[in-house]
C-alpha cells in the first residue's frame, strides 16, 4: 500500500518557510532577552467544532511528522532572511543549526476529537517549539477539515465505495493531501495520480465527456474505450441521451460491461431508470456510478437508489461547507527560568474579548459509562484519575527530535473507522447538533 | 519585487501527476482509435459566479504557465504508471516524449470575469490538451477564489493596507498560492515567509500572545521585543488588559511606538478607546492594526474606526464562503479528422440534466455604452464584430509550446485594480446581487 519509497515528488526540500514571519521575530527577541530556552509546552486544540458537527477527525499527523523532520534552514533560505533583514546574524546562526529536539505527543491520526481535545502537544524550548506553529496548524487545519467531511460522507454511503475526485477544485498540492485525508475518513480510491504516487492510494478513472465529443458518434467513443480498457471499464452515459447511451454501451461492451457513470441530472430518477434498462439488457452485473456535485446529504438521499459507487469532488475538498478547522497552537505552560529544573507555570491569554484558553499541560481520556459506552471526552491537568489512566488518548509521536510513531496510512484509516464506531450512535446523524460527546475538564488547582 | 531567481523551493520537479487518471486513459483510448491527433479547442469558463457575487477575478495564470512548462513525465513517474498498469507501453512511450506544443490564450491575470467568460483557451491535439485539464483547473479554481475574496476585502478597506495572514488555516502550499492571489486582489503584504521567498511579496510580522506569556510580565515581553526590533515595531496589546498594555507599550517604546495590534474583542469599540488612549499618551503617530476573524463585511464595518491596517486570515484563504470557483475545462471544438487542414466542428454536451455548454471556439470583449462605461461582457463564436475588435479580452499566453506572456506579479495586481475600477460602481457593493455585467452571446450559426 505504501509506495512512499518511490520518491517524494510532492514534498519540498524544506518546510522551514511555511512559517509566519512573527515566529522568527519572536525567536530573535527571546534569544536576546534570554528567555528563548525556557522549557515550554504548546498545545493544539480547537475551541469549537464547525457549527452542527457532531465530532472532528484528526488527520495530517503523519504529514506533520514529515514536516518537523524537514524543518531546517538551508543556505538559500538563510540568504533570503538576511537579504530581507527579517532577523539578524546571531539569529541566522541559530537557525542554521536548527533541528527540533523536543517531544511531540498527540491523538493518533484518524482519532476523533471534540472541543478542547489536546490533539497535539509540542514540548521543548520556547525557541524550538514556537517555530513549528504555522506549519503544524496548516497541516492539521486543512487535513482534518477534509477528513471530517469524508467521514460524514462515508457514513452516509454505508458500505458503498467512495471515489475522491476533487483535485480540480482545490490547489494542486492541497488536492494530494485531501486525497490522503479522504482515505483516512473512509474513502476507497482517488482520481488523483499524485496521491497514488505519493501515498499509495488506489487510483481510478476512465473517461470524460470530452472523449465522447472527440469522436464522431458516441458509439465510436465507447468502442475506442472498450478496445483500450476492456469490457470491465466504466462508460460515461450522459453526454447526449442517457437511454440511447446505455443501449449503445451494452451493445458495444456486452453484458460484461463493468459500469456506467452518470454525471448530471436527477440522479435518483436516472439511476432507477438506468438500472432497469441495464437489467432488461441482461447487464445485471453492470454497476452504476454517480458523480454529480455530491455531498453527504445527496449521498444519503441515494441510499435506496440502485447506485454502486459515488464519486465526490468539490464538497469533499472544501470540507462540505467547512474548509478549515479552527485549531490553534497555544503556549499553555513554560518554565520560570532557563534552569532545566525550573518548574513549569501554567499560562493563558486572559483578556476580556474571548479567545481565552485553559493553561497547563493536559492529558485527555475518553470515559465510558457503566455499560461500557463512551460518554465523555475528559481533558485535565495534573494527575490522571486512576480510572482513566488506561484510556488516555495522547501517544508519543516524537521523542527527543526522533519520530517514533510512523505508520502506514491504512492504520489511520482503520483507527478512524473503529473510533467512529465507538461513539454514541447519534455521531453519524447528518443533522446539525451538539458534539456527540461533552468535554469535561479536570483542572488541577495546583497547576 | 520578483525574487524567483532565488530558487523554486515550493515548486515540484514535475506537474504531470497533478492529473486525474482519466486524462491518461482517455489519451490511451484515443491513441489506439486514431483520434488523439485531432486538432482540438478546450476552454475554461464558469457557468455562474458564487451566489451573490458581482464579478470574478482571474488569478493563477502565471502559475498555470509554470505548470504547463513543467508538465513532463519523468522516469519515476512512468515507472509508477507502469507498475500500476494505468496505461500500456505504447502510451508510456508517448508520455515520455510529452511536451505541450500547442497554443494557449486567455484573459490576462488579474482581469475580472463573468459567467461564460472564456478565461482560458487551450488549443492543439486532443492528446496534448486533454492532459492539462486537471492541473489548469486546480490552479485557476483555487487562486481565483482567493483573489475574488481579496478584491472584495481590498475594496472594503479603501486605501488601508491589508495583511494576508491565513497560512495556518489552509494547506501549507495552498497558503503560498493564496498569498500570491491575495496580492493580485489588492493585499499589501503577507505573514507567509514562503510567499515572500517564492513570489517576492512583502512579508511582515512581529509577535503573538505566546511571546507575552513566555515572559514573567507583559512589560518584560514588550521590552524584549522593542530591544530586538526597535521602537517602530508593533506590540500586541490584548493578552491581558488592553488599557494597561497600551500604557506599558508607550512607556516601554515611547511615543515613537510603530503600532499596536488588537486581536480580539469588539474591535470597533476597542479601536476607538485605544486611539484615544494613545493620543492622550502622546503616541499620536502610533498606528492601530486589527486582526480578529475579519472578512469583507467586518472590514467595511470598521471604515469609520481609527484603524490603520487589517490582518486577514481564515476568511481570505477560504474565499470568504466560496473556497473554490466552478470553472470547467470543456472541449468546445475539434477537427473532423486528423488531417491538419480538417475543419473544426463545434461540440457540446447536450443531455437534459443541465451542465450543457456552448460549442465553438470563442472570443470575448467588454462592450462600453455610448458614454464609454462598460455595459456588457460579450462572448461569441465566428467573426468578431468590428466595434469590438479592439476590445477583445483574450491575449496570447503560450505559442507553439513556448510561454510568451510572463510578467511580474505587480502587473497582474495593477491590472486588477484598473479592471475593477472600470466596472460599474455597483461592482464593489458587498451586498448580494447579480453579476455587475450581463454576459451576451453572439453565436455564429455557421460554427
Amino acid at each position: 500500500m505504501n509506495t512512499a519509497d518511490l520518491g517524494l515528488p510532492v514534498d519540498v526540500p524544506s518546510t522551514a518557510l511555511f512559517t509566519d514571519q512573527y515566529e522568527l521575530t519572536m525567536l530573535q527577541a527571546a534569544l536576546r532577552a534570554g528567555t528563548a530556552e525556557r522549557r515550554s509546552v504548546f498545545e493544539v486544540f480547537t475551541r469549537r467544532l464547525p457549527e452542527g458537527r457532531r465530532y472532528g477527525v484528526l488527520a495530517g499527523t503523519g504529514r506533520v511528522l514529515d514536516a518537523v523532520e524537514n524543518f531546517r534552514f538551508d543556505p538559500d533560505v538563510l540568504d533570503f532572511l538576511r537579504e530581507r533583514d527579517i532577523v539578524g546574524e546571531e539569529t541566522l546562526r541559530w537557525l542554521a543549526e536548527y533541528r527540533f529536539r523536543g517531544d511531540i505527543w498527540g491523538y493518533p491520526e484518524g482519532e476523533v476529537y471534540f472541543p478542547g481535545s489536546p490533539v497535539m502537544r509540542v514540548e521543548g524550548s520556547f525557541a524550538e517549539c514556537v517555530l513549528l506553529e504555522t506549519v503544524i496548524l496548516s497541516i492539521l487545519n486543512h487535513d482534518s477539515a477534509i477528513a471530517a467531511a469524508a467521514s460524514r460522507m462515508s457514513s452516509a454511503a454505508g458500505g458503498r465505495p467512495l471515489i475522491e475526485m476533487g483535485a480540480r477544485r482545490t490547489h494542486e498540492l492541497a488536492a494530494v493531501a485531501a486525497s490522503r485525508a479522504a482515505y483516512i475518513g473512509g474513502f476507497t480510491s482517488t482520481s488523483d495520480l499524485a496521491a497514488g504516487f505519493r501515498y499509495g492510494i488506489p487510483t481510478v478513472g476512465t473517461s470524460a465527456h470530452a472523449f465522447t465529443l472527440l469522436h464522431d458518434r458516441e458509439r465510436d467513443a465507447f468502442r475506442a474505450q472498450v478496445e483500450s480498457m476492456g469490457r470491465g471499464t466504466t462508460l460515461l452515459v450522459d453526454t447526449y441521451d442517457v437511454a440511447e447511451a446505455v443501449r449503445a454501451a451494452v451493445e458495444v461492451a456486452g453484458p460484461e460491461l463493468g459500469a456506467v457513470r452518470i454525471d448530471s441530472g436527477d440522479l435518483l430518477l436516472v439511476a432507477h431508470r438506468v438500472r432497469q434498462q441495464l437489467d432488461e439488457l441482461g447487464a445485471t452485473g453492470t454497476r452504476i456510478i454517480v458523480t454529480s456535485d455530491l455531498d453527504e446529504y445527496a449521498i444519503a438521499s441515494l441510499a435506496a437508489a440502485p447506485v454502486d459507487a459515488y464519486g465526490v469532488g468539490t464538497q469533499l475538498v472544501t470540507g462540505s461547507g467547512h474548509p478549515t478547522c479552527s485549531m490553534v497552537y497555544k503556549l499553555v505552560a513554560r518554565a520560570e527560568s532557563t534552569d532545566p529544573s525550573a518548574p513549569l507555570v501554567a499560562v493563558a491569554k486572559r483578556s476580556t474579548g474571548g479567545k481565552t484558553s485553559i493553561g497547563g499541560r493536559k492529558w485527555a481520556a475518553r470515559r465510558p459509562d457503566e455499560r461500557g459506552e463512551t460518554e465523555a471526552e475528559v481533558v485535565g491537568t495534573g494527575p490522571v484519575p486512576a480510572g482513566l489512566v488506561d484510556r488516555q488518548l495522547l501517544v508519543e509521536l516524537v521523542k527527543g527530535g526522533e519520530v517514533v510513531a510512523r505508520e502506514p496510512l491504512d492504520a489511520a484509516r482503520d483507527r478512524h473507522i473503529a473510533a467512529r464506531a465507538a461513539l454514541p450512535l447519534s455521531a453519524t446523524q447528518l443533522s446539525r447538533g451538539e458534539p456527540v460527546l461533552p468535554t469535561e475538564y479536570v483542572i488541577d488547582e495546583d497547576d
